[in-house]
């Protein structure tokens, strides 16, 4: 067998190029026998050589070039966990396809943005491109969309996509305290970035999510036509306030078909009822929840990101490189994917919530319910909390099913009333 | 791409096999498109040609004795889902791969009992043989096992196997009626067989489970191996006690890996602490929760059976077939596969729940107290409701960790008390 080792070049010694190496040394007889061939660590190449990183590095070769892996004739396929959608993550994937060499990546950025021309020389020169690592790390859905749920049409892919922006949620919720405060907390613990940015605004589950609407859609992944809300508007007092109302609030990622085939995608702040398997789902924990015409409703939970996850996906994808894995990188050909056609406000219906501040005022509530009356928007549940004339309160609702587009002129409307401060905050309920 | 069509033949028109049809004719286009070949029946085969199944099978070509498809050289691959572990099924599949002709098969029962065997012809003529839909219906769990999770050892795997002792259990937590009445009810509403031998004493669950064990750990399925208890013991007054205590009863299959290498083997009813994800899994809904040393925990949740679900992970083998799929049908060759040392109670740690019912005289308690710490087991709770001089009463209690032989030990003891009526109750508490 070890006349036929497998050899990869990686490129990337962050949190999940160390988790490779890590597997692939305490595992190696047992990924051996699975795959049929070892499985060895050729070169390796990041941007510090000097640095230690807790693994030892002496067997490897390496590389100041991440690119010269792609032309190497002795390595069997290369790894890109250095990050970035550009630059030399892109170089060096182009380069490998280019080279016939197969490529396992980590890198939802790359593959958002990317996707559809890499996967296109994928095709045009029977390369493996293998990314089940970009998408909510050690919960393969890349495989399921792509291999277990291939005889269903799917009517919704969504869920839980961003550990950090989950762990900050529930701890909101479970605390009491404010959006900045439990940030600071996850930073402290390693939860957060110190840029928390692409976390926290929706940036990051936005890229995993274009992916798996790609995939769950036969669609080209376009990233900007993606709808994006983060989470740093939501309040301690909504979380409250959707508790009292039966729901969580969770940033979800979300890509439905309509029946007339536009494509719904959007990453935002969704209230979810407490009885559906999403709400349960806290933490730092994912979940993807897959609605298929066949199959019926499944869900698939377990750890989003982390080093030992997100590299148990890499190593899966090497382990079906080996074994001999075929099959186009999006499901389909890049030729059969389409130009999906995306809903806008006025084609989303759902219910939704609603949070205005306002003065205590008489007449308020008859204003803004005029307002929704006139936008055939009907209220559902309406909490408004206490007394407090000429002082500002807060009057929290849900609404029947309703048109995004009407929600959003309504809500202008209502952001012009002299007794209303701030703008209205506006989510969507997810029903079962 | 019509002239490279891929043929199968049909064994079994059952509701899955119908199920097979349907989707294969509903989304023939889309499938082709993912495949990368048309996928068509041109054989099927059933007891009974007459029957109405309500789907148009006058395309496809009536074969008498299903064995003959597997040397039928128009075919590309057979699939197999009439059922039982013996007679026809089991000389189709091991003709057909003697044949060198792919198997697609459902049958969980020919898998728990024959697997490595046939397994074993699978690698010895490298003709792949697969069986997704054998376990946990539309849950993706043995791909997820065999190649999502394959840089993993893992420490356990269990779950919901069975959707009629899931829906029974459910009803009678919801309602408080007892057993009987719920499986009558279950009866009518289809979701339990005339007769339910099959599901409700655990025998369905132990054909699947010792698949997933073999998967897991890279052992022989051993069904006759398996420590099996169902789940009509069970009554509306333990799962009363049990939610009191905090914990839902579910018939869980079990696999675990201890420190020393053996492997705990069992079908059992359980109590789950509410808190776990297993717990919220309800009605006729599988789910699998797996442990990996990498990848941490997952949970996989969805519909265990039925027409859809199940066609639909036939269909996903089918396609995987046509794309190239290759590598061991149970994740290693089969020569790799070893021969597991079961645990035995004197292996086997945990909690447990004791449901006594006594006379309620004086000293009761005292004697089963006295028993208890004779055999190293300590109480964490009890329960004991009301008081009923010299009539029958209920005792109530869940123990600290404790060794299975202590447990079997001392309730063997309680048993003999002249104040204890019936055999106790005993089952294990599962810790997340």
């Amino acid at each position: 067998m070890t006349a036929d080792t497998f050899r990869i070049g990686l490129a990337g010694l962050g949190t999940v190029g160390v988790g490779v190496i890590k597997i692939l040394q305490t595992h190696a007889d047992m990924i051996a026998a699975r795959a049929g061939r070892k499985i060895e660590v050729l070169a390796i190449s990041a941007r510090d050589q000097g640095r230690d990183r807790g693994v030892d590095l002496s067997a490897y070769e390496w590389t100041e070039n991440p690119e010269r892996m792609a032309g190497d004739p002795r390595l069997d396929a290369v790894v890109e966990v250095m990050g970035g959608s550009d630059g030399p993550a892109l170089s060096l994937v182009e380069t490998a396809l280019k080279a016939r060499k197969p490529v396992v990546t980590a890198n939802k950025a790359l593959i958002a943005t990317h996707g559809v021309r890499l996967a296109g020389l994928s095709d045009q020169t029977g390369t493996p491109l293998k990314f089940e690592a970009a998408v909510a790390g050690g919960i393969p859905v890349i495989k399921a969309l792509r291999e277990s749920f291939a005889g269903n049409r799917l009517n919704a892919v969504y869920g839980i996509l961003n550990g950090t922006c989950n762990y900050i949620l529930t701890e909101m919720r479970r605390t009491g305290r404010n959006f900045l405060d439990v940030l600071e907390e996850a930073q402290a613990k390693g939860y957060a970035e110190a840029d928390p940015t692409f976390d926290i605004d929706g940036i990051d589950a936005a890229h995993k999510l274009s992916i798996l609407t790609a995939l769950g859609f036969g669609v080209k992944p376009d990233f900007p036509a993606m709808k994006i809300a983060g989470i740093r508007h939501v309040s301690a007092g909504d979380i409250d306030h959707a508790a009292e109302l039966g729901y969580r609030i969770k940033l979800l990622g979300v890509a439905r078909r309509l029946d007339d085939g536009k494509i719904v995608q959007s990453v935002e702040p969704c209230l979810v009822p407490e009885g559906h398997p999403l709400a349960a789902v806290d933490d730092v924990f994912n979940a993807v929840f897959v609605d298929g015409d066949f199959m019926g409703k499944e869900m698939l939970v377990g750890r989003g990101a982390g080093e030992g996850p997100t590299a148990s996906a890499v190593v899966a994808d090497l382990i079906d490189l080996v074994r001999g894995d075929r099959g186009p990188s999006f499901g389909v050909p890049v030729d059969d994917l389409v130009t999906a056609t995306w809903a806008g406000p006025a084609d989303i219906i759902s219910g939704f919530y609603l949070h205005l501040n306002v003065l205590d005022k008489p007449g308020v509530l008859a204003a803004v319910s005029a307002i929704l009356r006139d936008y055939n928007v009907s209220v559902e549940a309406m909490i408004q909390r206490g007394r407090n004339p000429d002082q500002p309160v807060s009057i929290v609702l849900t609404t029947h099913e309703a048109r995004q587009a009407d929600i959003d002129g309504a809500c202008a409307e209502i952001a012009k009333l002299p007794q209303v401060t701030g703008s209205p905050c506006v989510m969507k309920l997810i029903e079962i």
